[in-house]
This record gives C-alpha cells, sequence and structure tokens, in this order.
C-alpha cells in the first residue's frame, strides 16, 4: 500500500512517554497520566487506531475545557459477593475501567464470576483492551460500554437515542492466540468514520444512511445522518441492551442523556461500562479448557473455504499479528494524525512526536 | 391473512395437558411432564413458534430413541458465591435450565449477580424463556447458548462448526412491558427455516447460501447450505464467544462435537447453556431504575420516523402482543403442525388436540 508506507513508524515507548507528557501538561498527575497513556498506547500497539492516540487531542481538549476530572476520587460505591459498581468521579476512563477490572478480577479469584459496573466515567479506548484484562489471569473478560456519542437511532426512526454501544469479549486460549472479539453493534464504529474523514476517504456503502433513508458515503457529513446497526432491527435490539447493562443499570448516562463528547468540551458525560471477569477454573480445569480452546481454533482455521477465500480468520487474529509487527517496527502514524500532534505538542509546549 | 384464518386456536391450558400426556406416554414421570409442558407452552403463547410444540414430536422420537434421559439426576457440580455449573446428566432441556435460571436467582439475591452455566443438557426451547426468569425477581436476565445443529461455518469457511447460538436479554421496566431480546446470531434462526418448509413457503433472500456462495430460498433445501451471520464477520464473532461461554466454559459441546439433534434420535447431544441473574437492586434503587427504562422505552416509542415507518418497536413488544392476545384467544396452530401432532398422539396412544 503506497500510503501505508508513507506513514512513520513512532515506537511504543516514545508514544507512551508523548502521551504522558501531554496528560501532565494539563494537570494530570504523574502516576495517572502515565496509567493513561499506557493503555492508549497499547491501544494503538493493538491496532485500535480509532481508540488510540488519535483520540488525545479531544481528550486534552475536553480536560482543559474543564469536562474532565484530572484528579478524580475514583471508588467503589456498592459491593457485594458477585458484583461491585464503581464511581469514576468524573476521571478519565482509562482510570476509571482499570480500577474496575482489576476490581472484576480480583472478586472472580473467590467469586468464580464477578460483575463490575462504573458510572460517572468517561471514554475509555478501545472495548478490548479491558476485556483483555482478565484474560491474563485464566479468566474470560466480557466488556460494555454506552458509547460517548448518540449515532444510531431505534430501528425505523430518527432521533439519536442509542450509541454504537460496543462488546469485548476475550477468551484465552493455550498454544493459539487468544480469542478476541471487539464489535461496535453498528456495521462501522464511530471511530472509523471518524479515521476515513481524516484520511480524505470516502465509507462504504451501508456504514451511514442519511435521514431520508438514503445511503451517506462522505465521512465528513457524518453529521448529517446515522451509523446503520448489524442486521438491521437485530443490532438494534444489541445495542439497546447493552446500553440498558453499560448504563441504566449503574445509574450512567442512556438515550438521551448522553453527552456528544466529540462536540462538547464543557459537560460531565457520566458514561457507564460494565466489565465481567469470568474465573474459567472456578468451572473446569484451565489445562483442559485450554486445549480445547487449541482444537477449536485449530478446526476453524483449517475449515474449507468458499471459492476465493484464501484465509479462515479468529476474531483477534488480526490484532495478535498487528501487535506483534507494531512492537517489533514501531506504530504506523498517518501524516495528518502526526500533525495534528504536533500541533497539540505545540499549545502544551511539550516535545514533538515527529522531531 | 387468509392463513392466520385457517388456523385453529387452542388454549393454553389445553395444549399444557396434551404435552404432559405426550411426555408421560414416554415414561418422563408426571411433575416433570408437567414442567417441560408449562415451558413448552408458555413459548407458544410468547409466539416462538418455532420453539414450543413445533418441536414435541422431535423431543418424543429423540426420548423413544434413547437419546434423552427421562430419569435424570440433574444436579449442582460445582458452586461459589457467583457462579454454579448444573450437570444435566441428559435430561430435556428445560429442566435442567429451570433449575438453573433458579438458582441463578436464588443466588443473585445475596451475591448481586450469580453466573451458571450447565452441560449434558439438551434443546431448551427459546431463549427468552430463562432470560425472562430472573425478570420476574427484579433482576436482569441474560441467557446463551450452544445451538442443538451447526448450520454456520467460519467467516469465509464452509465447515459447519457453529450453531445460531442465540442470546436472550430480558430487563423489566415499570408501567411499560420488559424490554426482551432474543435473537440468533445468524438472520434468520434455524427454526424459523423449518417453520417455513412445514408451511411450504421460500424463504427471502439473506437467510442462507449455498456451498458456492449463492443464495438458498428452498428451505426443503436447507441441508444443501449454511445460514448466514448477522453483520458478516460480526455475527461470526458473535456465535463464536457465545459458543465459548454457554459451552467450552462448562465443558459442553462445542465445534464438531456438536450433534444435529435434528438428524439424530439416539445420540447425547451435552448442550450447554448459560443463565446470568443481575440483581438490580444491587447497584441502584430498583424504583427509580424503573421510571428510567420507562422514560427511556417512551423516548424510542416517541422517535421521529423514517420516511414509510408507521411505528417504532422495542425489542419483546411483538411478543407482549402476541402473549396477551394468546393467552385471551388460544394459541394459532397452522393445520400442518396440527396433523403432526394428531400423528404423534396416534402413536402414543393419548387424546388428540384437535377433537
Amino acid at each position: 500500500m503506497a500510503e501505508q508506507n508513507q506513514k512513520k513508524r513512532v515506537a511504543g515507548d516514545r508514544l507512551r512517554t508523548f502521551i504522558a507528557a501531554a496528560f501532565e501538561a494539563v494537570a494530570v498527575p504523574n502516576a495517572d497520566a502515565h496509567t493513561i497513556a499506557q493503555l492508549m498506547t497499547q491501544a494503538d500497539i493493538n491496532g485500535s487506531e480509532g481508540h488510540g492516540v488519535f483520540r488525545l487531542p479531544q481528550y486534552i481538549r475536553r480536560i482543559k475545557g474543564g469536562a474532565v476530572n484530572v484528579k478524580p476520587n475514583i471508588r467503589i460505591e456498592r459491593e457485594l459477593a458477585g458484583m461491585a459498581l464503581v464511581h469514576g468521579d468524573n476521571g478519565m476512563g482509562h482510570l476509571v475501567m482499570k480500577l474496575a477490572a482489576e476490581k472484576a478480577i480480583e472478586k472472580a479469584k473467590t467469586a468464580g464470576v464477578a460483575w463490575v459496573g462504573a458510572r460517572w466515567s468517561n471514554h475509555a479506548g478501545p472495548a478490548a483492551l479491558y476485556a483483555m484484562m482478565p484474560a491474563q489471569h485464566n479468566m474470560i473478560g466480557l466488556y460494555m460500554a454506552v458509547g460517548s456519542a448518540n449515532h444510531l437511532p431505534p430501528w425505523g426512526g430518527l432521533d439519536m437515542l442509542l450509541s454504537t454501544n460496543p462488546i469485548a469479549v476475550a477468551v484465552p486460549a493455550g498454544e493459539e492466540p487468544a480469542v478476541i472479539l471487539d464489535m461496535a453493534t453498528t456495521v462501522a464504529a464511530y471511530g472509523k468514520v471518524k479515521t476515513k474523514a481524516q484520511r480524505g476517504e470516502m465509507m462504504p456503502e451501508g456504514w451511514m444512511m442519511d435521514r431520508d433513508g438514503k445511503p451517506l458515503t462522505d465521512p465528513k457529513r457524518a453529521n448529517e445522518g446515522f451509523l446503520l446497526p448489524i442486521g438491521g432491527y437485530k443490532g438494534y435490539g444489541l445495542a439497546l441492551v447493552l446500553g440498558l447493562l453499560a448504563g441504566n443499570l449503574n445509574g450512567a448516562a442512556m438515550g438521551k442523556d448522553v453527552i456528544d463528547f466529540n462536540n462538547d468540551d464543557t459537560s460531565e458525560t457520566n458514561t457507564g461500562h460494565a466489565i465481567v471477569a469470568i474465573n474459567i477454573e472456578a468451572f473446569q480445569d484451565i489445562k483442559e479448557f485450554k486445549q480445547g480452546m487449541d482444537t477449536l481454533i485449530r478446526d476453524i482455521r483449517d475449515s474449507k473455504r468458499l471459492p476465493g477465500v484464501d484465509r479462515i480468520r479468529l476474531p483477534g487474529e488480526g490484532t495478535h499479528t498487528t501487535r506483534v509487527d507494531n512492537e517489533k517496527n514501531g506504530i504506523p502514524m498517518p501524516p495528518a494524525l502526526l500533525a495534528a500532534l504536533d500541533q497539540l505538542a505545540g499549545e502544551l509546549k511539550i516535545e514533538k512526536l515527529s522531531r
């Protein structure tokens, strides 16, 4: 790809340092800045290009606008053997969800399964980032969130009452890479639309529709239409129930209460998420489970193929390949993104990424 | 609808008695026969026409063939504060999942959230039936299952390694009916294909594909092709992870080990399911939650509509309307189904439904 070759690649360590410096420049405490930077960089290493450093200018803008609390008192509000509710105190979502995931993992060690909800949080990056945390402890991780902007009307409707509410599930295997599903309940996530816009590319038909029901393919006109759910009314139903589980259940924003964080730098979002940790050893022998995973993964990969298909992929396989590549060769940065980050560095008086 | 008018309607009580008599005729103990009959009839009352009495001839055939244990020792194999694993001892899935749901509800009262898996079970009818059980106790119910036949290849593949693995979520509201999502991860559930075949109707394009990648619309040719997942590779990923959660995690059958219970009357299926009960009061005030649900439901219903759309529906709304109608007027029975049940009654020497 010509475009790919033009991309400068930035080492993970360098990107982490840059992101941490940006957050410290807007008064985020050192330890928190480094935690956020580590998670955002991991998102980019994993290839979640719409949810890593791409979001940095927006995060900084919202902190400067007073929308996000840089010194939050993130705390456990409620707790029982199989659940907890985290109050994010309007801190960065990454901090809130790291604590929530750690709490879920800790509780699942004794309870077998633990469900931790969060409210008064903010955008936390890609869903898979948190689902993968339990997977590093021989647990299955399940993450849900209310998206940070409503781009989806109910099926047949026009009012933007739903977001792309994502779900991620990470299941560890043995010798094979973990199965990691990370999907928006819309055909395309809004982050992908933003990426297309930044790159000056058009969207394929089927991603968005305008208010007359016609296909919308220009990402710069995104605010004139809405995203389409997967499987029609099924995807609408899925987006709704994920919103109920991550939003309503936790007393977080849903429906009309969701703030579009792309176009608002001053309001609290009360973003809701949920993370579930499922301790595999509570259900069965972990070794047998992992062997079963490897067998299933190989059966799927070795399936006979439809005419014209050269390879069967497992969810998370692309992420795995990208991660190995990016860890070795650095993270590819499109020129437009690099320019935006240089501009941000100038504003914050920190060292530029493109030096 | 002309066809609708031809349908005889059978009262719920009468259908329940008929189903119970059928199971008793094949040596299912009286209490179990009545439990199964109650759940199967409820499926029909709810309008789950592919998963109620429609399945009776098949269930009886499999019991007669020795595939299902009529006197199972259904038991809790493993248990921690937030989870349990049920061993179904190859009993009817309805009995296994009723016990599993009751266990989840009981545990969620103290643990807040409880996840109960089941293995060595069988087909249990519609997913919503079990998700709705926690919803009657101010809890959110979440149900997942490994489907009882593989009709879905991995995305791009031809080997039938996955089923339509369904998910159901039931969320109670206040004055409004509960939100109840019940969906297969394929565009159409295989039960719907079977219903079309029985009615002599063709399927719309998009439900199934043949092995050359061409649309398949004749339901009588269903075994020459496969179902299509919602949202392409996303639905494949969703079917896979639901199968991992309901199957692999519990040590139940997945992938190549799944028996096609439509074409096998002698083999144990080791069907896996999972039910999660989420006690809303552990997270917040139940009254506030229900008010929030009502507000959201009304906001969605009152949304502005796309040209040509006369009503915005909530998931479960159709079920609610059908339930009210069927409880009052009886369950509509297509002539072909009634004929099949009369034939079964003759074989079992029990009173016919169509007398």
